[in-house]
């Protein structure tokens, strides 16, 4: 392959192959090693950079504006951060109208405030009309790691369990039905700022919890494989256990997309130690945001990443390698 | 004006009326307040964030990649930062040719590994043929304050000398020249990383440094412009005391291009105490970046920014209100 493809940049195994191949190396240094969404200093900083190029820009639930808060403040929260300052860079495209780009500031605006963050500095480009498709925002976080937790796959011990915060798939769904202006009823986006049942859960769990990822671009189960990919144990998800709301299934149905690989902005999974998760269900499902949280499935000491279906048997998790859904974050 | 036009971008007062009325209100914090290019927290931790969007992507003297690294590096050392963290999040348009994004991060690496800086995170998102131009790269920096010195227009008093760190606007002309495929002869854009200059600078000045900006968008004259707005005191520029390099000169008659507003990307303006204004320019003279550095002006008690032409007479600077050179950075 020569040319960049939309797979490229899809959530899937072209994508991981270009960033592990092709950026990481370049750029060698012990904590891009990881690869993390969210990168850990020694001076316990926790920084995190994203780039928003959703279509639409409005959809049910957020908008471009507060998807490009809340997505890097929860990268922060998930790397064991509270997050404390942003940066806003926009690259609009000559012919945006100024009311929509006040519209998008101001979700931005309300989101940084609900996440008690403060954006402190940031940049402005504009570039000619088909340069560009309305606008891009990038926002760039620091935050400072939170005391009493360590996260790392190298923690992880058979027995441990994975939980997801809430139900899956929402923001891909939503934005692909609003895309193709599909009626979605009372489907919305889960976008949303993680910051409190991150709290909780960190207060509840403390150093049981062992890791913790957002479902966006690859959905819950492309988010399991990567966090397994490079661990010292594999996993096995119960296909079952993952919480599917009725909404979402039906859109889901429609589309012939898998809720399990269908993005998600305000949705996490996490890795604790097997006699703490369920206390953490409990703690998060007193959440506003996750009432619905649930075990979906169990370290174990084999490295691969098995599916467990509704019968039983056990399958190897494939993860699609393209383009599922561009531009939806 | 109802929509967003190029001239909003172009780093004249359009662009300056967007950020300070439509976005800084609206995210409105004490540190946002002052509109750095590097914000100073009070953990004393110095954040930056610029996204580039050049074209052409590869030009005399650099490339969207090493301009990528040394834009964000810059901003981090005029804030009176020790930059030491970056992320890089590209945003690429489907079709780019891997042997180009290869040799862009290439020169990213090179960059960082001569800033003394590390990536330590990023994104990359791939939009579809056409809602794109290539490749744009955003990145932000994090770095440490350096000790000793204290910035800030507060500072300013009359008789303060104004200083430029090298010959002007070459960036600007080299990319304009490399646009429209004129043949720029010996002409390279300035595109540097500051960090010698600007560490001898301190350690010399010391506590007598009071004010330093890279001359990017809007070029040497735009950014005193600037620094002075909101200033307790104005400045008088000595127009023939602008070192211009004869090659410079050249395609600015070419394209009726004012030196002055053209933008550099490897040159500063710094506001020093009068008394160690010429042992500062003398310091600099010695740095390879900057063997051309030179007072420019005077800080005045009078709050506006004069021009004294060649003949004495003073005349009132007057900044473009658009969009000279599109996307130079």
């Amino acid at each position: 392959m020569s040319k960049i493809t939309l797979a490229h940049g899809g959530g899937g195994s072209l994508q991981n192959a270009l960033i592990r191949q092709e950026i990481a190396p370049r750029f060698s240094n012990s904590i891009l090693a990881e690869l993390p969404d969210g990168a850990v200093t020694p001076e316990n900083l926790v920084i995190s950079s994203d780039s928003f190029v959703i279509t639409p820009r409005f959809f049910p639930g957020g908008s471009i504006g507060k998807l490009a808060v809340a997505g890097t403040v929860n990268d922060i929260l998930m790397a064991g951060g509270i997050p404390k300052y942003l940066t806003c860079s926009l690259i609009i495209e000559e012919g945006l109208e100024l009311d929509e780009l006040r519209h998008i500031l101001d979700d931005m605006a309300e989101a940084a405030r609900k996440s008690n963050v403060f954006i402190v500095t940031g940049d402005t480009k504009v570039v000619p009309a088909g340069a560009g498709d309305g606008l891009y925002i990038n926002t760039a976080g620091v935050g400072f790691k939170r005391s009493g937790i360590e996260l790392g796959k190298s923690r992880f011990v058979p027995g441990d369990k994975i939980i997801v915060s809430r139900s899956i798939g929402e923001h891909g769904l939503c934005v692909l039905a609003s895309r193709y202006e599909l009626d979605c009823g009372s489907l919305k986006s889960d976008c949303a700022i993680l910051q409190s049942p991150v709290a909780k859960l960190c207060e509840t769990a403390g150093n049981a919890l062992k890791f913790m990822r957002d479902a966006t671009r690859g959905g819950v189960l492309g988010i399991v494989d990567e966090i397994f990919e490079n661990s010292p144990c594999g996993a096995v998800v119960n296909e079952a256990a993952l919480p599917v709301a009725p909404e979402a299934g039906a859109v889901a149905k429609l589309l012939g997309i898998e809720p399990g690989f269908a993005a998600c902005e305000g949705c996490f999974v996490a890795v604790v130690s097997g006699d703490k998760a369920e206390e953490c269900v409990n703690i998060l499902q007193q959440d506003g945001l996750c009432s619905n949280a649930a075990i979906i499935g169990e370290v174990t000491a084999d490295k691969s990443v098995m599916l467990q279906g509704s019968w039983g048997a056990l399958r190897k998790l494939q993860v699609p390698a393209g383009d599922q859904l561009p531009r939806i974050c």
